[in-house]
């Protein structure tokens, strides 16, 4: 052996070392992420750009999430399939757009008349909601973690004033989750359509009325062109997005970036309830000024009441679906009565104090 | 050069080069934090806990933060300078503990009839709360960042009942920040005491009264037994501890391990609210059944009146301690003023539309 190969052969070893050394520490995982949203879609798709960016940023590079929005895979309400497919590593969606598909799935975004956005982060992370949560979707083989909540939704754009039960009689409105089925039970049509498709529905007559989120989201969209009357809200105090992992993905990561990855979802959901505050108290303010036309309302006690009503028929009802059904919402309205409690005596009897 | 020395020089060449990538990707940075709080203490001290936890498993072990607690460091209120001077790298504290270092200093934790806690992070966040809260502490070389909620704070333990402004007069009083200064006009005497000293303290007669936190921390220490008054909040409605980071510290660090650092304190901030809120919730629940000796009381309104009175003078001239301290005031001022009415019409009216 020549003096030439010998050198040759140590210094390839050293360079086969030293990219070992390479391949294991800044090895970079790829996963793409479809989120039901449009494409830059303000709150809703800065959360899931805030989770990718952190992610990278943490992980020095090594965990590259890519968004895919609705207009490249087209089909904003399929993100449970294409997760369970393994088609999308992950999503960003809303779970009780999948209660078609799995009954369990209804109760973790928010639940009428229920949680404020505090008491049910409370309840996701100390009163048993996460392993509930798992419970429903580990069958699929996806991970669900919350992903962002808007605050208190208002009730929705209606063509024309609500004042009694009466006229929400075949009145067709976008309504999704449990919501929805009470509107159902009061005679109304509801559905659910994808937040692109909402401004055309309205205007062709689809639909009559239709809620969204609030003032952080709905000004830009128009709605109070067509529908002028705007209610406050009571069928999503507490609306939380929610971000999937097909399990499989999940396990090959080492245990820094699935930390990292825990990490950056559960900060941006927080991010987003905080951004989604900030920008209804903001559009709040200017919608008064800026757009007067628009008629703030409360539905009528009796109307309110007939809702109410019907929730408790239909929850009664919807918990007999399984015995999983049936163990949620017993967590969720024994959580709900003891964190009311505290929310009534600390900040609800605070802000009544102001009013002195 | 003989064969033996040349293949030597190429082979610790290669080992150099080995151990210089395992150097950059690999170098363990470790950081003593020392905390306000005494030995696991509960809440306060699981948010530095858990912000540690998580910055070492996100780093791999790269990032080690070592926490001491007040038993060790025996400073309990003398982080600020500590972490100033360098002897430590970071603390766990209130921002408002050091007014009296710094008048600018005061506004980062809560203000007496201030924002509540949702409101207060969209300050932070999103109204320049953070952006003026570097400006405070720049010039001590200290990047300050939100460390945990309470949520709102109860108003304190007394031995007697408070009736009029008269039953204020003399008072001796712990009660730190700006609600101690509101005391003192009214007549009190304000003091701040850590919270190891505070039943001693009661015990011994040298204060009549403390306002600590809330539910969530308060029965387990005791103060039940000798001061049974215990009055709802106006005086700490969004209590943010804080993490402090000595800056030349942080510029030491790391782009990526800065961010880990950035978002694991961000999330064990949110993390302790949320757990607050439990807490607080589950405590509430076990103080109605199993202290019934405990009277919960609302200040009259002639008192609070008098409180806000206070406040509203004393803040006007506060802000005049420092050109910046007048900005935070108005800046705070204004931001209030616009989330205020989107609490009022999203989560207190649906709190209050469920009375009916």
């Amino acid at each position: 052996m020549s003096i030439r190969t010998r050198l040759a052969i140590v210094a390839s070893a050293a360079v086969l070392l030293i990219s070992g050394t390479a391949t294991a520490a800044d090895k970079v995982y790829r996963l793409k992420l479809a989120e039901t949203w449009g494409p830059n879609f303000p709150i809703f798709g800065d959360s899931t750009k805030n989770m990718a960016a952190m992610a990278n940023k943490m992980s020095n590079g090594r965990l590259k999430i890519t968004v895919d929005s609705s207009n490249k895979h087209k089909s904003p309400l399929g993100i449970f399939d294409m997760v369970k497919a393994g088609q999308y590593d992950m999503g960003h969606s809303a779970s009780y757009y999948w209660k078609g598909k799995d009954i369990n799935t209804l109760f973790f975004t928010t639940m009428p008349f229920g949680m404020t956005t505090p008491e049910q982060y409370a309840w996701f992370y100390h009163g048993g909601g996460m392993e509930l949560m798992k419970e429903a979707y580990d069958k699929h083989g996806i991970l669900s973690f919350p992903g962002g909540n808007t605050g208190n939704q208002m009730g929705g754009w209606f063509r024309k004033e609500i004042n009694t039960v009466e006229d929400l009689k075949g009145l067709k409105m976008r309504i999704p989750g449990f919501a929805g089925e009470i509107m159902a039970k009061l005679g109304a049509s509801p559905t659910n359509i994808p937040s692109g498709e909402l401004y055309t529905s309205l205007e062709r007559n689809t639909i009559d009325a239709l809620e969204w989120v609030g003032p952080s989201l709905d000004l830009r969209m128009g709605f109070h062109k067509i529908a002028p009357y705007y209610y406050t809200g009571w069928h999503e105090p507490a609306t939380e997005l929610q971000f999937m992992i097909n399990q499989k993905k999940w396990n090959k990561l080492p245990e820094d970036l699935q930390e990292i990855l825990r990490v950056a979802m559960r900060t941006a959901a927080y991010d987003m309830y905080i951004q989604s505050y900030h920008e209804s108290a903001v559009n709040w303010e200017t919608m008064l000024t800026d757009f007067p036309n628009i008629k703030v309302k409360t539905f009528p006690k009796p109307v309110m009441d007939a809702m109410r009503a019907a929730n408790d028929e239909l929850i009664i009802e919807r918990a007999k679906s399984s015995p999983l059904a049936q163990k949620i919402v017993d967590s969720q309205a024994a959580y709900l009565k003891k964190a009311r409690v505290w929310t009534n005596i600390s900040d609800r009897a605070y802000l009544d104090s102001l009013d002195n």
